[in-house]
């Protein structure tokens, strides 16, 4: 019996959000969505949707707010996806995309968001789904990272994001959007693979150079936008990705800000400069077909400043390859 | 005689939309087009612009209105471009761009333009000229379609687009926006060549595998824009273009989604990922160099969605491209 | 003794562009920028910022204004970059960056504007200095030319731009900002490189024929959108450079309308296509790297058609590259 049953009591996801075609002719993600209760015990490869609306994190670290309603926004976007690219998979039940709903953030302080988020994660992972957790800022990584942890198994992690975001604790120690690496880093996680931490796609413009040693100090890896490109992405790809799959187990996040704000301005950060759709969908292709991505993020989604839905779009199709790369291995 | 007289009245092109230099060592295309009318008999590559200023099709489909003013938009941005890839050809005589004005489509149903947009394709295409259709919906296709058959020659036809366009008839029978080459498959045309079309961009996304078998099993070819970037998209075009070009004569039509919105936002559906301006540049020289062009079509401009023209302009320097790989053949 | 005192009174930055995090672990630009008079002595590499907040060319060539805003635009995004790339020859002192602040232009006319920049470009040159203007329009090269053109020894000129700015002088033998290169080969400079001048980027749709012969009559070189893309735009640019380099010292004149508008929404007169931030930023790295990079300057930023600050940061972007590129000679 795959049904998962959380302790915690997430919020449902507003029908209004979830498009259906009601056509079998022209299937659309939302027409085949699940709730996580009704996971068909056939399947064998289960990716569970978990929005985290907050931007708590985002706002400590100075920045601006919006992402909060990034799983939404998100949510209308990807449901309208044709599956295409998967339908023989959801038809034979093998298959299964499923939605657990919103952690509930309603009065509730970044460290009881987390907390709970914590427990959700842990139990899709538990369960041996591929939870794809939708922020919210990037501090929406941490409670994911103490999940891998709890499963008391090696894993590796790669971060696909403009920025580093090893920053230390604000005052009292408190977690914010600009630190979730460091917490890995710092607090002595006994699973992560020595050098199994790979950032990819940092600019220089936007890491200092001490938050840069603060990662190979660490014996971990940094790969900056510029290499990328002497390189080619793939090529570059195909040296930083062993490293976190040395583990055997994968955590992919991809922060919206590694995109070009061309093609991503909804973000709380937007960087000028950035990776292509192509770039990211072609690694995170990679990454999911590889059978060691065990889960995946999309963080800093701000619909507050996307361009007619631009960017939840791309979250959507980047959300959509990773599902497409799982099925290969079908 | 080359002068085309239409048996359909046409609406005249507002001077307004004209972009003129009045400059000689600075012509831009509104400063040489003519009209219609006016083609020197010299002239052995003529360009004929046609407007189809309706979205009906469009709302049948129940997309977002606005490309009824495609055709406008386009006129201004294309009028204002230099000509300097093709002036010598122009300033020869050999080379005209000419403008019929737009499909009169004050109070007629859908079907009625269509009828009046086929006698006029047809006409031009009689003439051996190449009318540059813009829209309008994806329907404006169907009767250029019709228009090829009418000349009693085999054809080949690429699309260009993120949708495979072969959605069924809506109640009654009624074509939409959807549905050009639906239309084309079922309503068997006598002269498209055996596997003579290809659509060349299509997402996983924004297609239904029902549609994709359709395509596929009329023995026809759908080009994935993941197959483009793992290929090369010059490349992926060289395997696709001969099935098209066998039959000598070949039908373009671009629809403006088949870009990534950061390029294209003024578009009635736009797909966050896609090809790029460089991309498609480089396979429409290639088809109109090929000597096999005999039809054009640029649809899906929605100036209601644009961002300072961004997307017209980008129409505009797409037909441009088509315009320039002709007059290679002088 | 470095300090510049500049016989020409420039207006002081406003200390409210300029962001400063305070933080040694996270250095940006705006910690590390200083007055122009305070540059230090052992500095080798001294990269001097001066701001042209006019757009009269721009309006006398029939454009629209809003590029006097761009020099304000520019250093808020300037100051808030990370200085990862150079931060060990920032702290060694080797590599100063310097802020001269703005002409002085109210109340100026075009030609007073150009000869107070003139007068402030020339000492920087002659300081040893890299000065990197920040227009205003692109007539904003045209003192910047004849500054290099005093210091008596040969020199290159690259413009990477859409257009060709070899228009005639307007009525009266007035500049604008589509003219500075027709003044440069038309008003007898004694020192531009025989062959010298290379116009990279340039769009068959945005430059006249008569414009393209001009530049070629001149001995000069011409590099077309198309040009580049059919070889990769590092390998047209290795072809390009030699002519500019051969000098051994070069000006690159970056026209912000050089890239495709999607990247950059703020110039005055924006391109549906264009060079992308990778094709700029690796073209302007390797002119950098050279050691032949004397003059740098960003025109037509045009901040009232800018889109939440994207064509800002990617000049700011494009300077940091150069600066990057000369500190790899420390």
């Amino acid at each position: 019996m795959q049904n998962l049953r959380f302790q915690r009591a997430l919020r449902a996801v507003d029908p209004s959000l979830v498009y259906r075609s009601n056509d079998v002719y022209d299937k659309r993600i939302g027409d085949v969505i699940v709730s996580v209760k009704d996971v068909s015990e056939r399947a064998e490869v289960v990716c569970v949707l978990i929005g985290v609306p907050q931007h708590i994190g985002v706002e400590r670290n100075g920045g601006r707010p919006g992402a909060a309603d990034g799983p939404s926004s998100f949510r209308r976007a990807f449901t309208k996806l044709a599956i295409s690219a998967f339908e023989q998979h959801i038809d034979s039940g093998r298959l299964a995309i499923a939605d657990a709903g919103d952690i509930d953030t309603e009065g509730k302080t970044l460290e009881q968001i987390h907390d709970e988020q914590y427990d959700v994660v842990a139990q899709v992972l538990s369960s041996g789904f591929v939870p794809i957790v939708v922020g919210g800022g990037h501090d929406t990584a941490w409670p994911t990272i103490r999940a891998l942890e709890a499963q008391g198994r090696p894993y590796g992690v790669v971060n696909i994001d403009a920025h580093a975001d090893v920053r230390p604790l604000k005052d009292g120690g408190r977690a914010h959007s600009g630190s979730p690496f460091y917490q890995m880093l710092t607090q002595q996680p006994s699973h992560l693979q020595a050098g199994g931490f790979v950032e990819f796609g940092l600019q220089h413009t936007c890491v200092s150079a001490s938050h840069l040693a603060f990662v190979r100090d660490a014996g971990m890896h940094a790969v900056m936008l510029d290499e990328i490109r002497r390189h080619g992405c793939l090529s570059a790809w195909g040296n930083a990705w062993p490293h976190a799959a040395a583990a055997g187990n994968v955590y992919v996040s991809l922060d919206v800000d590694a995109f070009a704000s061309a093609y991503a301005p909804g973000v709380s950060a937007p960087a000028a400069d950035g990776l292509s759709p192509a770039d990211v969908a072609s690694i995170l292709r990679d990454a999911s077909e590889s059978g060691k991505l065990r889960a995946f993020d999309i963080v800093e989604l701000n619909p507050a400043y996307d361009v007619d839905g631009r960017t939840a779009k791309l979250t959507a199709v980047m959300a959509y390859e990773v599902v497409t790369g799982l099925a290969t291995r079908l």
